[in-house]
């Protein structure tokens, strides 16, 4: 049995899956970052939950072939150095040469949107489609693009920066100095921002967050729809702009704000359909992942397949 | 000497050039498209055209191995056919068969914009680049996307739309449902929309166009000079949106608008510089197209090396 191990570092949670060739996950580990440690211990926690999905998978150590891992960027992949990452609050850390040295494997890094969105082109809702367009509605929007199954990382790797396509250029301000961009109305940031601005506010007791507002929405709160409406708009026009652009096949959501389902993907796809020109919707399939939090685990095992030398991989 | 002929198609004019292996132009033909007269002796003018540059070239018909050849679309590439093109006033034209018939050679259709984008890139201000995006302002906004030297097509061949991007989405409304799209506002039929927005008028005797209102603008006119100032400021918008999306390498400008230069330019760039990731700018290459209007018929040539058969291409 060939096998690898995928990683998906997150802000919150680590996620290690021990993953075959076909994309069938044999051994899971999913524990806290503790982000607060700081970057050797968190690395210490990534080997550690790598073992740990290696050991639930019976499959001996010297079997797994190579490491992938996704992680918030920005990175360089070349010297396996992430540069940057708020989240985590990691400023140039080797997280490649560190891993090896204490895995004693090959270790491939890449972003962890694109490792997400290769995931589910993999073994998801984007399988067997020639030009998947990613987009993850968490707490920022972001995205990523495969093309063939491969990731599309653009000239120096910053593509699929969906969340910064301007959907009104008279909107509110973002602290990078863009104003009215996806992001700012699409995200569970966005939904609490947008909820401020109509003056809605959360039932006594409750956290003004998208979670409270979408429960209040689905009840029927009014104030509470339209946010996931003006959401929901905003979030079509940003895909008229990727979908002329780009001409994805598919289109994946995910993301914490995915969830609200109806509320936020009616107005969106009355958009596009007053929007977009026919050629580019016929055909155009809208889908949710279906890996759950298993899409950049499963993903950064895709990134370690694709990598890994021939030599390596076709050694019995 | 090994040679192709590439012919672009326009609604104007019809270029055809004969070109060698490393893109070099050896015998070019122009000549007015004359639409008016019908598909049937517009594509036997196109076989005229296509002779009469081999003829020029001094090069005996028999060496030349394919013909490529960019329409405006949209096409269908498998089937050879022209679909539907309102400049020309055609539906559904076969026109890979017709040509094959007529010039007794390989023939091979390709979207006009992404034809010239690959033009640019082989060997013109792309050249050795690994994402392009080219723009081209002209009576609409085009655009082509070329990925290390190959055109990205999209899913169903109808990417790079970069004329659909909305940049504002309470702007006047197109013909096809759209609002505020880029194509409003940095075409020359954007600079016409702008002039009368703000009741500019052309002085009299003039007609009331880009070229006039350039001309006005370059003198020193504020109302002239305010037009371009929009139009700079939403390319600016678009290209925001474009750049963080695709991540490129160069950006090319092309078309009638991009000869406005600093007018347009300058607002363009104080957008991008106040709105962008510094990551996405830092390298980031913006330039003049540099074939001028041989672009379409170079891209449409190497659009015939790129298709023609090893076997064909190696034969002595």
């Amino acid at each position: 049995m060939r096998t690898v191990i995928g990683v998906d570092l997150g802000g919150t949670n680590i996620v290690s899956a021990v993953v075959n060739e076909r994309g069938k996950i044999l051994g899971k580990d999913k524990r806290p970052t503790l982000a607060h440690l700081g970057a050797k211990d968190v690395m210490l926690r990534i080997a550690d939950s790598a073992r740990s999905a290696s050991h639930k998978s019976g499959i001996p150590w010297a079997s797994h072939l190579g490491v992938g891992i996704g992680s918030p960027g920005p990175l360089s992949q070349k010297r396996g150095v992430v540069l940057y990452t708020p989240n985590l609050n990691w400023k140039n850390v080797h997280l490649v040469d560190f891993l090896q040295k204490e895995l004693k494997k090959r270790v491939y890094l890449e972003n962890d949107a694109n490792a997400a969105a290769l995931g589910e082109s993999w073994v998801g809702a984007g399988k067997d489609e020639t030009v998947v367009l990613c987009v993850t509605l968490g707490t920022g929007v972001g995205g990523g693009i495969i093309l063939n199954g491969r990731i599309f990382e653009g000239a120096t790797g910053v593509s699929n920066h969906i969340g910064h396509i301007v959907v009104d250029p008279n909107g509110p301000k973002t602290p990078y100095g863009n104003r009215g961009i996806l992001e700012q109305y699409a995200s569970t940031t966005g939904i609490a921002r947008l909820a401020k601005e109509i003056r809605l506010k959360p039932l006594p007791g409750q956290p003004a967050d998208a979670r409270t507002f979408e429960e209040m929405a689905l009840k029927g709160n009014r104030k509470a729809k339209k946010v996931y409406e003006i959401a929901g708009k905003m979030l079509g026009i940003g895909m008229v702009s990727a979908i002329h652009l780009v001409n994805p096949s598919v289109v994946i959501f995910s993301g914490g704000v995915s969830k609200a389902g109806d509320m936020l993907f009616k107005p969106m796809r009355k958009i596009l359909e007053e929007r977009c020109f026919k050629s580019h919707l016929k055909g155009l399939k809208f889908r949710l992942a279906k890996l759950g939090d298993n899409m950049g685990a499963v993903g950064a095992a895709r990134v370690a397949w694709l990598h890994l030398p021939s030599s390596v991989k076709n050694k019995r």
